[in-house]
């Protein structure tokens, strides 16, 4: 299987934001002039990124719009549906269950867990928070591909272990924390607190 | 002033999060060792790492745990509060509004704003939250270091506009789309979406 870098998904992915824009405003064709423009990329670099993947555009025409959102979408995958697992129902955890933009794109909530007997039995969008020790054999029986870990972070690698040792490949952690997994597992982190790090570093060393 | 790559306050950050970790747990030094393995660097990227603002440990002795952490703080720009303003109200800027960690590293947030009148006038985390039409006067009065982006796709560049006409340097974008701003500004962005994509990607492709 051909590796790609993580900068060319995230631009194919923005790629297929604005395809799904045109297509919506009733466009049929566009060219990679003005898929770079919406990209923040250069036509030449949306030529070379298409072009990995085979032939999409016809020189002058420009691309279907239609035909190359779905080649898009069968490249990232989202031809299909993936079932998620979000373990921590605290703030994070509830608002990702209830997170439209995931659903959308064919990611569903299968699960919800937390160790929290105040929060077990609860509902959030229609799915009840579990125990957290029904995670291995809700795994076994559900068959997640991801996990979103929301947990505090000194509990988050412990979880880690838990998932991945069920089976999980693919995990998205919100805990601020740095977390090790296997090397055939994918993991991608979302820290808030980071970013907003960087932010106040660019402040504090702004030149103006 | 020096100019230092995102990777670089990347790490920093995580040495910062781990020294506070050692310091909570009665340790006074640190070796450049031992913080390289628990931020998922080599002893050698530490000490480079370090270096750069200014010598901190002595050869065989380790760093001291206060001092270097203080020092951190300072280059990262935590010694200080930071205000922040959240444009959005769903749930998404709620769950921000109340999120924990934001509060401990420094950052307040000091108004919440909404479009939507069956938000305005709710309370969360005790701030108000109000009508975006007040955005203008508000950052004149409140002078916000940093703003929250948690609209939907389409609203999202026109609130970008209005706060960096404002005069806020410093933005955090949630909404699934990309940005533009003026070189002064700083934009990060979280995109939760397309983090699941690049993991229903790697899902896709995986070798096994």
């Amino acid at each position: 299987m051909k590796r790609i870098a993580e900068s060319t998904v995230r631009r194919l992915s923005a790629y297929l934001r604005f395809l799904e824009e045109f297509e919506a405003q009733g466009h049929q064709t566009i060219s990679s002039g003005e898929l770079a423009a919406q990209g923040g990329a250069t036509s030449a670099q949306v030529r070379k990124d298409l072009s990995f993947f085979g032939s999409f555009g016809k020189r002058g025409l420009g691309y279907s719009v239609s035909a190359l959102s779905s080649s898009l979408r069968e490249i990232l995958g989202l031809g299909r549906q993936w079932n998620v697992v979000i373990v921590g129902a605290g703030k994070i955890g509830a608002a990702l269950a209830q997170y439209e933009g995931f659903r959308a794109r064919g990611f569903n909530v299968v699960g919800v867990y937390d160790e929290d007997p105040a929060r077990v039995g609860g509902t959030l969008d229609g799915v009840v928070v579990r125990d957290q020790r029904e995670l291995e054999a809700d795994i076994a029986r559900l068959k997640p591909h991801i996990a979103l870990i929301a947990v505090p972070a000194e509990a988050a690698q412990a979880l880690v272990d838990r998932v991945v040792r069920s089976g999980i490949r693919a995990i998205l952690n919100f805990a601020p924390t740095p977390l090790t997994v296997p090397e055939k597992v994918t993991l991608r982190s979302v820290n808030m607190a980071l970013e907003l790090e960087i932010l106040s570093y660019a402040l504090v060393n702004a030149d103006d």
